[in-house]
This record gives structure tokens, C-alpha cells and sequence, in this order.
């Protein structure tokens, strides 16, 4: 056996303590689960002064650093900000328990009962960056569904993920619920490979950060992950699309939060209808801000575009930036989606019944939309309440990750003496 | 980049024309896939005398090496084996389509309908031994459900394996469907490994074998796996069990088929009410053939039992023997199964309902069965119709995979204009 760092120990032993509290989550009730959820937003309110001082810390860390202006802003708490967090956790108290759920029920011709029911997983470990409110998110929809959970932030919100933890775990502690529950282990790089092999404890590890890291968990993970990929995602405005709409959701879809990963990278218009509704839809785009791409196709409807170089297809911006490319009909965008789409998120703007219900079946991604913005996908605009974060994986989950995705089945078989021979 | 060897390169090529055939197998209607499937069905009859033929050469290599009677007969193939394959194709093939089926339908205040249906995994990949039968059992499934399936068989089947891959492709390419919807690989030990890293292409990997198979595959894999580790199930009797029931329910776990996974490999009894228990089902065990090893505590209420060893604990034994412990009640009971189960299948002989519902609720297991033999953990007595293996995994999918285990999820969202904001 190699010798361990100090680091992989620390890492070893905290899951071991976490996977050990899971066993005790488990058996916790609903009740008993909403209980510890509703000693958390009141700590939250009640605590704003500390958690706003330890954030000021990371604040002035990263200050001295010189970090960028983003991830400063992603790294900020404020009043406003730890309001919402105590919202989202009541929100998700108010949520259903899926634990126990009965997924499906039959009685066999032998009189057997065999019932699938939703259970916990066990024990769900994280690694993310920037943002602390996630301490607090992953936190309570994994104790929500009796599981529980290994954190591991990034070094720049350390002191705001310390005092987070420590308010969860203490109100873990009021409730007669063991504190390990959640465990936040240390900042140092080391930590992620060490999670990735802990098979014995660990029964699912999400990344959620930048594709190296998500790569990287990828690469060295001996547990099961399901991957959060980046988001290129297309609105294709097919012909006959009414130009209001189409503008409308375009928009909305590219610059109403460009940083998401739902945001729209890639405009595809169809090339007998491009005519009427570039025009109108470039026009919007620049009017609010946006830097366009496009192909000659494109620029042989508007004036003054930026030509598209291929880099700017299949690429995730994150920025005002939009690429747009003109395609030979529905085919073409069906085409162009496979070849540079992420399986995130695509849309169609269409009139046709037929060629939506053509473009939900054809196009493979975790959320298809029809006459809609790409902006939809997201737990909450879904209809699930909180979530996770976005899975692109097709194992285990695809979508949303709210509570449902945080649990496993198991089968019941009731009896009265029955063998099989 | 690594030099690749010709297996590595046959694999991943292999991988890649089974990946681009799933794309097509997606868009097949049900319809379309019930018509290859009855193709397969009467192919097998009318083949048996080739089939048969393939099978003698590989009963023929493994007389040469002098193999294990026990995999000489999983090997082999007779009239009767033929038509047993032959009859569960066609009960697949009856078997609804789950793709496309809706898992849960909303409608959102702002008027969006949101839908989520299962859709096709993609590219399913197996690595199993010995049993021909695996490669059209597998491949079924997987087809069924709109994937393509690629397998590595072991090199003692090889000549039966290809005879009924090539009947399966056959079939595809007279249906239209793109033949590489089966992919089957050489059996060089190499092409294990390189299977695991196929990440651009395979979906999902099962290894079906032994340990050292499936802990291989885990250890290397970049693909996601699905389990089908050991079963070392459990039954207990607990206090004021019905003796006739206990005797019925403990000699079909055990002796029923001493190889199954589901097997009951050790008896737990309460000591409550051992003396009542013990001599009646030990006798019974006796007169059936059983090979027991007790516990002193068991030893005291029966004569001339071999005394377990702390080996003979946690151990899937795959025949006749049965090792027997006295646990302290139910408590007990939990805690050796904790510590010894294998999270397969675990049962309960017991008359009390509350006991009966601590039981299911405390044990993790990927099936609990109450008053009835562990042997029910199947996916044909379940209501599943054929599956693909017993998988002991947490995540994706726990027990029989049947049909939709083999798929994966797609959100539909319809709107009319709406946008996020």
C-alpha cells in the first residue's frame, strides 16, 4: 500500500465520517428532515453579520489577488444574496420528499408484491468553485433526501464556505441529526484527486466548475460522476417563424444572462426564409447589446457583420457573443446541432407541428424546446424547485438535478410464503 | 499521442460504427424494432443446426483444454437452449417500448408544458463469459430500446458468439437498420482495457463475470459502468416465524439454484427462538442436501454441525453450503447484514408487520423481500420480463435491467413565445 499525504488521509477520514452519518440520514423521517431544514434559513437570517465578515475576508483575499471582476461578483455575499439563500431553503423544505416515493407497484400472478421505491444514495460528494451559496444548496437538497455530503470549494470563498458549513452542521447537531452529515474538507488541490478514488464512501461525485476541472474528475474518478458540461446551445428559426417571436426569444435566449449555460451561443436561420427574418433579428440583437458572428450566408442579408471563423462554432461564450450561420432547412440545423451542439440545450422556432415533433426526436440533448427560449432549462423554470445544477451526462440523470436525481431505488417484495422452485 | 495496437484500434473503430449505427437506432419506430425482433426469433430456428455446429467447435476447444464441467455446461448449447433464446426474443419484442414514454408531464404558470420521456442510451457496450445465450439476450434488449450494443464475449464462445451476432446483423440489415447495431469484438484480453476508455463513443459499459472482471473494469473505466457485483444475501428468521414457512422459504434460497445471485448464502436466526426454529429448518436443510457450517450458538441446538469459520461469513458460496448465525433480534440481524450483505437481496421471515417494515426501511439493498424466498430477485418474476443483469450499483440503476435501465431521459419543453426574462 502507497503511503498517504496528510491531505488524502484528511480526505479518506472525512468520508468516512460522512458515509457513516448518511446511515443515520437514511433512516431520518420527513419530518424530521424538514425540521433541520427549517433550523437553517432562520440561522441564515440570523447569522448575516458573521457570514458577511467571513465573505469580506475572501473579499479582501481575492482583492489582493486581483482577481477578475466576475468572479468577484460570484464570490460576493450581500443581504440580498443570503435572503435568497434563506428563501431557497425553505423552498425546498416546502418541496416533496421523494424518499419512499412508490416509483412503480405490481402484484405478481403469485400473490407477490413487488413495489420500487425511492431511496437515498448515500453519500453525495461536490467539487465547485467561486460561489459559496452552493455550500448551502447542495447541502440541503442532499439532506432533504436523506443522503449526505462531502464539499469541496474552491480556496478563494474558504472562510464563507467555513461559516456556511458550520451553521448547517450545527443546526444538523440541534436536531438530533449526526453533524458529519456535511463535511467540508480543505481547499488544497490534492483533495480532488484523492476524492475521486474514494470508491469505498463515495457514491456519487459531481463536478461543477470549468471543463479542465470536470475533465479532470473524469479522467481520475473511480466513482460515479455525473458530469455538469458546458452549454452550446442553438435556437433555430425555421421557415415561416414569426418574426416577433423569433426575436423575442432569440433575445432572451442569447442576453438575458449570457453567463448561463442555457444562454443561446449559435442562431441558425433557415436559408429559404433568411430574407425576412435576419433582418428584423440582427437589428434586435445589436439594439441590445449583442456581437455578432456570422457566415457569408449571414452577412449576405445584413450589413456590417463581423465574419464567423469555425472557431465560433461548438463554442460555449459565455459573453454577448452570438454566432449565427444560415442552414438548408430543418435537415441543415438537425445536422449542424449534431456536429457542434453539446446535448445542453436546442431550440426550434417553428409554425410546423411536424417539423417540431421532427426536431424533439432527431435532436439528441438533455432539453429540446419548441417556441421557447433555451433560458427554460433550469430546475426551477421546470417545475422541480432547487437543483443541483444541470447534468449533460445521459447515466443516471440528464437535466435539471433536483431532489429526484439525489436518490436511488430499491425493490420491495412482500410475500406470504412464496418459493420460487 | 500513444501509439495505439491493432486491438486498440479495432475496438475503438468497432465502438465508432456501432456509436454512428445508434444514432439511427434512435429514430427506429417501435414498430420497426418489434419487426426485427421478429426476425431474430424464427432466424434461431432455422439456424439450429449451424448454431449448433459453432457451438460443437467451441465445446470441441474447451474438451482440448480440459475445462470445468460447470463452464463446459454454461457453454454449451442444445435444441432446448436454442428454443428458450428463441422464446425470449419474442417475449422481449412483446414487451412495451419504453422510449418515448412520459415520465411526468407539467404545465407551467407561464403556459410552457414541460414533458420528460425516456429516450435511448446511446451505445451500450458489455463484457461478459462463457454463456452464448448473453449475446442475443443483450442485444435484444439493447435494440429493442433504440441503442446499439457492442460486446466482447469471452474466447471460449467465440465461434457460437459469432454465429448468432451475425444472425442478429442479418436481420438488422433485412430490416434496413444499419448492421453495426452490433458490434461484436475479438476476444484478445487487451480489448477489455481498451472497451473502458472509449468515452467519445460507449454510453454505458456492464461487466458481467466474476469479481476480478467487474473490479477490473471499474478501476479502469473512463465510461460509465453499471455493476453486477457478487450477491450475498441474507434471510432471517425472526422471533415466531412459521416454522413450515421458514423451512419452504430457506431450503428454495439456498438449494433452488446454489449458482443464481440471489442464492441465500447464510441463515440468521433470532435467539429468542432458535431452539423452536433451528432443529426443524436445519433438518430440512440436511434432507435437501445442504452443506452447513453454524455458529457455537447455533451448534448448541444442533447436533454434529461443522463449526464456521469467520471466512465462511460475507462469502458467496455458489453451492450447496449455507453458513447459519444466531443474531440478537432484529437489531442483530441488521447489523450482521450491514456488515456482511452485499447490498443484492436481502429477505425476512417474520410475522410482524413492524418488524417487517423496520426491515425494509433499514436495509440497504437493492431488493428487500419480506416472507418470501431471496430467489424472487429477478427480473422475470419481478414483472420486468427478461433483463440484462442484476445490477448492485447505486447510481443509474439498482436491480433487474430490464428495458429501462437501457434508457435515458430528454426534456421537452413546448411553448408559444415565451420567454425567461
Amino acid at each position: 500500500m502507497s503511503l498517504e499525504s496528510a491531505v488524502e488521509t484528511a480526505v479518506r477520514e472525512g468520508c468516512a465520517r460522512a458515509k457513516a452519518a448518511s446511515r443515520r440520514m437514511a433512516l431520518a423521517t420527513t419530518a424530521q428532515k424538514n425540521a433541520l431544514l427549517a433550523r437553517i434559513s432562520p440561522a441564515i437570517r440570523a447569522s448575516k453579520p458573521a457570514l458577511l465578515a467571513a465573505n469580506a475576508e475572501d473579499l479582501a483575499a481575492a482583492d489582493g489577488k486581483g482577481v477578475a471582476p466576475a468572479l468577484r461578483d460570484r464570490l460576493r455575499l450581500d443581504d440580498g444574496r443570503l435572503e435568497a439563500l434563506a428563501k431557497a431553503v425553505d423552498e425546498v423544505a416546502a418541496l416533496p420528499d421523494p424518499v419512499g416515493e412508490t416509483v412503480t407497484e405490481t402484484v405478481r400472478p403469485n400473490g407477490l408484491r413487488v413495489t420500487r421505491v425511492r431511496a437515498p444514495l448515500g453519500l453525495i460528494a461536490m467539487v465547485y468553485e467561486a460561489r459559496p451559496n452552493v455550500t448551502v444548496d447542495a447541502s440541503v437538497l442532499a439532506l432533504k433526501t436523506g443522503n449526505a455530503v462531502v464539499l469541496r470549494g474552491g480556496s478563494e470563498a474558504i472562510a464563507s464556505n467555513r461559516a456556511l458549513a458550520a451553521l448547517v452542521r450545527q443546526a444538523l447537531v440541534d436536531e438530533g441529526l449526526p453533524e458529519d452529515a456535511l463535511v467540508l474538507l480543505g481547499t488544497e488541490r490534492e483533495a480532488i484527486g484523492a476524492l475521486c478514488v474514494q470508491s469505498e464512501t463515495v457514491d456519487l461525485l459531481i463536478p461543477r466548475g470549468g471543463e479542465a476541472l470536470i475533465r479532470y474528475v473524469t479522467e481520475h474518478a473511480r466513482v460515479p460522476v455525473v458530469q455538469h458540461y458546458k452549454g452550446v446551445c442553438h435556437t433555430y428559426l425555421d421557415a415561416g417563424a414569426p418574426v416577433e417571436t423569433a426575436v423575442r426569444i432569440v433575445v432572451d435566449g442569447k442576453l438575458a444572462r449570457p453567463s448561463a449555460c442555457n444562454a443561446t451561443e449559435c442562431l441558425l436561420v433557415d436559408a429559404t426564409d433568411a430574407a425576412r427574418l435576419l433582418p428584423p433579428v440582427v437589428a434586435a440583437l445589436r439594439a441590445a447589446g449583442a456581437e455578432l458572428r456570422g457566415t457569408d450566408a449571414v452577412r449576405a442579408h445584413v450589413e456590417g457583420m463581423t465574419a464567423a471563423t469555425d472557431d465560433d462554432f461548438g463554442m460555449e461564450f459565455l459573453d454577448n457573443r452570438l454566432a449565427i450561420a444560415v442552414v438548408d432547412g430543418l435537415d441543415g440545423a438537425l445536422t449542424h446541432i449534431a456536429r457542434y451542439g453539446s446535448g445542453h440545450t436546442e431550440a426550434i422556432v417553428t409554425p410546423s407541428a411536424a417539423n417540431a415533433a421532427r426536431f424533439r426526436s432527431a435532436v439528441d440533448a438533455a432539453c429540446v424546446v419548441v417556441n421557447a427560449s433555451t433560458r427554460f432549462h433550469d430546475g426551477g423554470e421546470l417545475g422541480l424547485g432547487a437543483e443541483i445544477g444541470i447534468a449533460t451526462s445521459r447515466l443516471h440523470w440528464r437535466g435539471p438535478m433536483g431532489l429526484e436525481a439525489l436518490t436511488t431505488m430499491k425493490w420491495l417484495v412482500d410475500g406470504e410464503g412464496q418459493i420460487r422452485g
